[in-house]
């Protein structure tokens, strides 16, 4: 045999997450105790127990993991890292009484980081969003998705969308483009609603296509942003072209969206806090996953966080994001997601595993992501914890002690 | 003039932490904007805008803060760090719905980390609690408090506050010992309460005392561990002996404790979720430091928060702390407790920060700790963020780029 190009080895136990999703969260695990990984051309070339002979030769790197366990690189399927301006000042606000409504009206919320965001040109948005996939890739994340949004014109969230490609080329972090078009009503859009709505199907939706600058269409469907019918509108054309639906459905208020990704046949359902057992049947029976961002109903003080034990119940995947985002969750600790999801949303610390692993990878609706599998990418992470339930214990901390990516060390 | 061992400057702004702390917060924090720091033998030698003639010297080392703002090292007023053992099993079943007291009863709890803290020899501990403080001062933290309590009997205490004795002679954070014998009832102890009770006040608070092994004496009140007259018994003895009192109260169930803590002339009364109007009321008459431990109540499920805003509305100073445990709150995270104390207990940034400042100095009845002083110790940290209001904003992360304890770059 070649001799592998990198070898992992010394650990406690490697977490293929390759198992079964329907049974035991922790028989999806599918580990291997004691296990190791040979890596040769950017690619996993053979996983086990002992390794091969002839695996290791003079040029092989080796990463100790020194008792560690290892395993796929996290996929965070839910981000919004690109945008300019900062929030503090409506944080401080909210943390003594104002509503998220009451910045809104007074002009911040999402309209601000527009208008930064619109002012910022492509080169000082990389620059922003640069050192937060940083931070991201130092908590063990090898995938990202990232929205636009943050233009709400055709050019700019063109714009967005070229800067999420240009990032591609730029950092180690894998990015899947969404296009978000109907995240809010543009700030300033002096026209009906209806003609922004048109706008974002007509006209941004097919030059996002023609350009493959997105695989997923996804809108905010809220009584502050958009209705059944407009998204119903967006996501339809959008499959036509294409790009596939997902959905920001039931965060504040309860809205039947889990009902309308299914409806749809969207890929996810973003949020859930407030979504309904009609809701969680229905996402059941269209096979749609579930996204939570727990953060966000943290940092945002809205209650109740998303039911997360009553999904897993009744057999829906759940993934995990951080929603990493300047307004509502301006934080890419994948570990603080994890526990909240656990002493929050009732998962257990293996289904919280899963949700930032295997499952965040159907979110993308690529199986090839979140599972170490022979002739898959080498994509890992190894961790200073003998256990992966050390990570939702060690509430918030960061105990990855390296990540490899595409067969790299980095 | 000597030239500077070391010079921190091109900060946005140096917070000295030394204002009064009975107006606004942000006149406490008494910035120096475009501030720059010099520092000889350990100490802070100079503190202003333009560095003096002959500061700089070829020997003179310099931290370029790079547009960040520089403030005092954090003081961590209230730790567990020393001990032995795992209880993510109890996180595990506490997700999946077994309470604290359920886990308590079946063996779990305190009492779990008691036998594996008395069956760990002192080597071990130190082996152990090295890497937590390691984390403690990559967040920014230069002087920790740290509590015995996890061997209840007298030479297992006396042990774990050698062990204390010892981590700071071993790593760079200054440490505060806390007795804490009166932590639970020991899960072993055949006699009536009463002789466990004693045995603390007869035998372990003098051997405490005579060997200097803590400035605190602490208290576990509530349902399930002491009661006001033995916690009144405990400080008043070990008052006498020259060990000052603060106490754990009004954390699961009101118990009047923080009353109790201002009979007693307590320096701190820490956790108060369950605190009532009547208990502010006395804190603030006896000038006793409120010492909120956000992240446990997180950790643990517990709720409400303490009322950290009617508290300092009512001019009781207000410190922070991780409350590092293994059991309510596995988490060395400060910016997470930050976070949590803007968003859960209504705290300002500033508040907050002062909280984990000057007012952490005040738990510790040190005034040198958590402030900025020429002649006073040269503890500092450089944050990659140009105001402190970036620090619960971007929540639970940490944005420290360097320490300096004791006038020493780490």
């Amino acid at each position: 045999m070649q001799p592998f190009d990198l070898i992992v080895h010394n650990a406690s136990e490697v977490l293929t997450c390759n198992g079964e999703l329907r049974g035991k969260a922790e028989d999806a695990l599918a580990p291997i105790p004691q296990g190791a990984v040979g890596i040769s051309s950017g690619r996993i070339a053979w996983l086990g127990t002992n390794l091969p002979k002839g695996a290791v030769s003079g040029h092989t790197q080796e990463v100790d993991a020194k008792g560690g366990f290892v395993g796929p690189g996290f996929v965070d399927c839910h981000t919004h890292v690109v945008f300019a301006g900062d929030r503090s000042d409506e944080f401080e606000a909210r943390c003594q009484g104002k509503t998220y409504l009451e910045i809104a009206q007074a002009g911040g919320g999402i309209a601000k980081t527009v208008r930064a965001t619109r002012d910022a040109t492509a080169e000082e948005l990389i620059a922003l969003a640069l050192p937060r996939l940083d931070r991201l890739l130092k908590h063990g994340v090898t995938t990202a998705e990232v929205k636009s949004g943050y233009g709400l014109t055709v050019d700019s969230e063109l714009k967005l969308l070229e800067v999420v490609r240009a990032l591609g080329d730029r950092q180690p972090v894998s990015l899947v483009g969404t296009v978000l078009g109907l995240h809010a009503l543009p700030p300033d859009f002096s026209g009906p609603r209806e003609a922004y709505v048109r706008e974002v199907i007509d006209e941004l939706l097919p030059k996002v296509a023609t350009a493959s600058l997105a695989r997923f269409c996804d809108v905010f469907v809220e009584q502050s942003a958009f209705t059944h019918d407009e998204a119903r509108a967006c996501l339809t054309a959008g499959k036509t072209l294409g790009v596939l639906p997902r959905l920001h459905v039931d965060q504040l208020t309860a809205n039947g969206g889990a009902q309308l990704a299914a409806e749809l046949g969207a890929v996810t359902a973003d949020h859930l806090e407030q979504i309904s057992p009609e809701g969680i049947a229905a996402l059941k029976a269209a096979g749609t996953v579930a996204v939570l961002a727990p953060t966000s109903t943290l940092f945002a003080r809205a209650r109740p966080f998303a039911p997360g034990r009553a999904l897993v119940d009744a057999g829906v995947p759940v993934a995990l994001c951080t929603n990493v985002n300047p307004g509502s969750s301006n934080s890419e600790n994948v570990f603080l997601a994890m526990g909240l999801a656990c002493v929050e949303c009732g998962l257990s610390p293996a289904e919280a595993y899963l949700g930032f692993t295997q499952v965040g990878g159907l979110a993308l609706r690529d199986e090839s992501l979140g599972r170490l599998v022979e002739g898959g990418p080498a994509d890992l992470v190894v961790f200073a914890a003998d256990s992966y339930r050390t990570l939702p214990y060690h509430f918030g901390m960061n105990d990855v002690s390296h990540v490899v990516k595409s067969g790299r060390l980095l």
